[in-house]
């Protein structure tokens, strides 16, 4: 059974308490129930990590190698300049699919570029919580080499 | 029953016949093909437009106002100067989702910012045929409110 | 009688129909009635021409060097990069008076600049119906050498 | 009867005597006399103010608020720094209108920009005195709340 | 016997007719005779395309798949901006020879980038109708593989 | 007893007349009442200028030269482009505290440098009528060396 | 009563122990002292927090929600590019008052943006101990709504 | 007998006085003596004009086009961005000289424009006060049409 | 005997086992094993810290104070972008070598720019494993003030 | 009978022998013996130059003033900053062709633009030895003025 | 007596022979008698280079540490790129003025930047021959610390 | 035995002569003396080369291709912007190794950038004479294939 790694950045533990014009009224929480059930659907494991320290994320990626076969990647604010989640993605064996909950390239115009986006299969962005599960399912068919 | 616009830009009739290490090995047939197979499952209709000409890809954006209840756009070149699509989009009232098959953000440095990602609902790219089916998927969930 | 030439660029076929907040409540229709309304009180003859594709209007252009004294154009977003309408208007033996509903230069970053501003006789922004109206009496004043 | 003030930045005083294949021929008590004939036909009261200093533009754009129904401005070389007259014309009840008599935007490339554009109603450039005569059309139908 | 496309974009239908001291005295039917009898000299077929429409552009260049060996090119404006007829380019099996009567790069700044020129084999521009015929010279060499 | 000297720049002679949601509900006058107070529990001297003029604020500047301790400066729009004004503040041998109401820097892009910072002693900004007390406050410890 | 939270960012841990002529003389623990000193005057209880880590940063901000009622923060070099930290102080429903001892925007061209500081109340700078001294008590009227 | 205008901008009042690293020792009194000094050793008479406000310059070199046959112009630090000033010195029919006392390109990099030279005869500077009076030498053959 | 300190960046501790072809083929740890045994040869102690957590390398660096004489510095992706790494750097008393195995600057153009190269003794890349080795030659000759 | 002087600059002597993927497999002789074997068919001598000097360059183009009518210039790397070579270009009473064996535009950024283009008759690049043949042919022509 | 070096860089060996409408008409031998006239009345030698080699105008720079006591260097186009002669500047012992007989400043915009002004003592521009004579004065009082 | 080619540019020939507070005490006879002692210890040839001009040492680069084994290279001011220098390089067969006393990147901002290298094997910067030293051992290694 394939295992997907969900890794969460900078922030995102706040999903649905504030900001929820911005950010969607969905909690981290309901958005990782979303994601369990979906990967029932699709007969995968799922697992979930969080942090708001960019080393902490560099772990998770890294540890993704032996433990699963495809990573959805939110990395928050971090999309914009961290250069070692980059390098982490890119040094990966395993596909790395990003998502964003809102549009960001339509936000501040600092975040209209992603430093991530070149190293990843692909990117979703705007949907809300479909973009995690479009992330879940083009992951999943990415480590099954159907994509 | 919700109808969704497929829309391909310039030189988009080529897929899978040329530079397939880019754009993959499908041709557009076939990509409509799985489209409209997709669109069976998920009960709505789809049709299918592709032009060369900015001023048609214009017009035919126009047109899926009162015809369609969303829009799936690869606008292919377009997607990186056109102001005339950016402006049509921003006009229609149904959602747009934008869909690219390569990871467009990893290519040549004038690819790394589309005019038109600012004014759709959401964006999928590198993710191949995928890019257009989960594109579909988000089109029709935007069209019922699900999102 | 002198004969003025008023061309409308993409979308603009919209106007009063979508995003009155920005582009005013008159239609396209309208506009022209009340220009057509103007003529008659200058004593000049003026035609109308729309398109969205950016090679119509460049035909367009090219064909009023014998057809038409004056020019008046709102390219719409092509103003901010169709080197082609520029070209176009630079080798036009009339004069061309650039108008625009709204205050484009106080929109997005990317709408400061017009390039076909520098080979226009004269450019009216912001003022709504009255600049094209506006513009018309410029065109027909140039057009008589009066200015 | 509706008032409009008409101001004139640095060096305009000076129009009609120097460089006149720029500016053109006509001096600034003509413009003002083209303009005070105009305002008679158009019912309105115009007055005059013309200085070098950027101090007093912004003391005279100030007191329109009490003064003028709207304003015509010609700010001259401020129109491409002055951020404090940016300010006055911003805090400014009453509706501003911008004109040029040459097409400032095709000249050196530190004029293609106007930082009080973005803050005036409406913008007329490169017709000549036509450009004062409109703008103070367009300023009356302003004042009138019928643009 | 090889056939070469001479392919020409937006205003050239022009030339000989507006600003000669840009573009020459040469009309375009001049060029094209020109092209003709060099043709001959040369033992290749040679057959000509004109339009002010982009997409046309792009649907002559993905025509010339089948039909030519070689292309000569002059996008005219779209040389500066047009990424699908750069895709369009990218995408032919037979060479492109980029070509320009004036000195491009000499003029406007924003002529001093031509968005085509790194997907083309070559570039000949600033010698007036000699520009085609060594572009046209050129391109029958492409296409026998003598270059 | 220390003497601070306060000076206002271009338009802020408007404050809580105009666009109260940017500068806030207080008058000059009420600003210049809460600095005379707390100058009185300093035990300093306070006095006041105001000019829509640079040219008089820098007269003002020099003046303090021999007539203050110390400077609160809130220059207005002169921040973001008066190198004299700069130059007037590097030469005076007291200290200057710069201060702005609103939060300047969260507002237009060309609002996010001043070009006086780098010569001002300290900023304050984005804290309504407590920017110029503070500033008052730092202002006196600066002229006591206490700072 | 009221409670602030004082939180320090990366290298301010070494403050009054190394490069006194840039940052002063004072250590972090007698800038405390002062601070709890000031806050027992003003009637408010302050907690104080220090972390080379932006993580710890972002955790403590976000812990501040419920904890504090202001917060005064001098992020150091975070300051220029930690979009994760705006991201943190942007979702914030208590006041953050930035602060710095010495005038960043004086030093190295890359101090000279703040990209916290348009989600910031306010901001001080230059003034030594007392920019955490002013903060506090600018920290405490936000608080209160005073401001 | 000629006559040669010196006209001096803002802060220039305090040459000598303050920051004698930077503009060196000599007063503006000391200057004009040694300018009116050598001016006795050309045969012309000088004058003396000094502001620190634009308007005045502006005033000022307007003046000179009937009352002097040349101009020797510091502008200090309107230099860089008085665009009014330059105009001035375009439509003025009598030569200026542009001065510097100081290397004013080897600060900072906001120095290293002058908007006024384009416009000016010449420019001098580096050489303190040397660089009036070799100025003055320039003008005065300037203005008898030996240079 | 002298103590060098030797700090790896974010995803170093994975050199050797990805993408070889752009680090080498040696692990961290045979990389540490040889710079001992260099350390041996040059009669100083060496020590090792490696972590992806920036504010964990932060903290390393301000501990070499008083536990080191001279450190070597590999900061990964941290080079291009973190001035909190910068600052510490600065602070420190003991020179700092940076060292990178590949020649960074060759590669991405985000990575042509070292923020911390201006705050280091020197820098050593391109010369892979050497790139240490040398490394600590340098650092022991700093730190013994041979150099 | 017309003489052609061609002149090579840095590195081309290498032509043939280092990186053939680049620059092909002929080397400088093989293309001087091509251009001599085809200015014998356009019945005009033909002479050559090669240097590695930007000065040398500069000598040998100053000195076709009376040696030749027309030149062929590869200049090499200096193509893209030699603003001397420039010059001795403009200078020149004959005309200059600008040859490069490669599209030069297609390789490094740095190489998009060259400073000597402007000066230049005209341009042909990316055609290999054909790039020096056709060059020739248009200098002769240029020389000859049939072109 | 005083020793001063003249310095002329590429392409100025063709003063007044070539594009006199830039340079002037006297050639480089009229401006040296002059020169050497001048140097009489002023009591000091003066001896002349000229090349079109920036190593050789390195080598005589580096030589009038020991033979001159002040340099006057119209470096030509060097002006704008030579950190070489730059650095030679820098590193000498004696005043060196930098001259240019034309408005270099007023010409295409990559001529707006000297790379060599702020290392020199002064700048003399746009007057002719008498930019020569005026440095040659500037360079002998500088010489004798009178400047 | 390996042949080791030191070649240094412009004005490293005054190496200890001038500004030794930015480049040290050690003359370039010096330094050579140390690495002759330093080759034989590591049992290779080293042979010199220093010149202050661009052609000579792009001629020494193409000679190192026969006659070493690797190349040092201090390229003094032309690192920043000689693409002769670099294409020399980038031709050679035997690798280089880029070397500078000071730390270059921590001086003026235009010498941030190192147009060579890219091409380079390595760099080593900022440690004075032993950034030669440890380049030669470098060098070696290289040339040996130990690297």
């Amino acid at each position: 059974m394939e295992r997907v790694l969900v890794v969460n950045g900078p922030n995102l533990n706040l999903l649905g308490r504030r900001e929820p014009e911005v950010y969607g009224a969905s909690t981290l929480e309901e958005i990782e129930a979303a994601l369990t059930s979906r990967a029932e659907e699709l007969g995968v494991a799922v697992s979930f990590f969080q942090s708001n320290h960019e080393g902490a994320i560099v772990d998770a990626l890294q540890g993704a190698a032996g433990d699963a076969e495809a990573v959805v990647l939110n990395a928050g604010a971090l999309t914009h300049y961290s250069l070692a989640v980059r390098d982490a993605i890119a040094s990966l064996p395993v596909p790395v699919v990003e998502v964003h909950m809102s549009n960001v390239f339509a936000r501040e115009s600092f975040r209209s570029v992603s430093v991530i986006s070149p190293v990843c299969a692909g990117t979703i962005s705007g949907l809300g919580v479909d973009s995690y599960l479009l992330g879940l399912s083009a992951a999943v068919r990415l480590s099954r080499g159907s994509l």
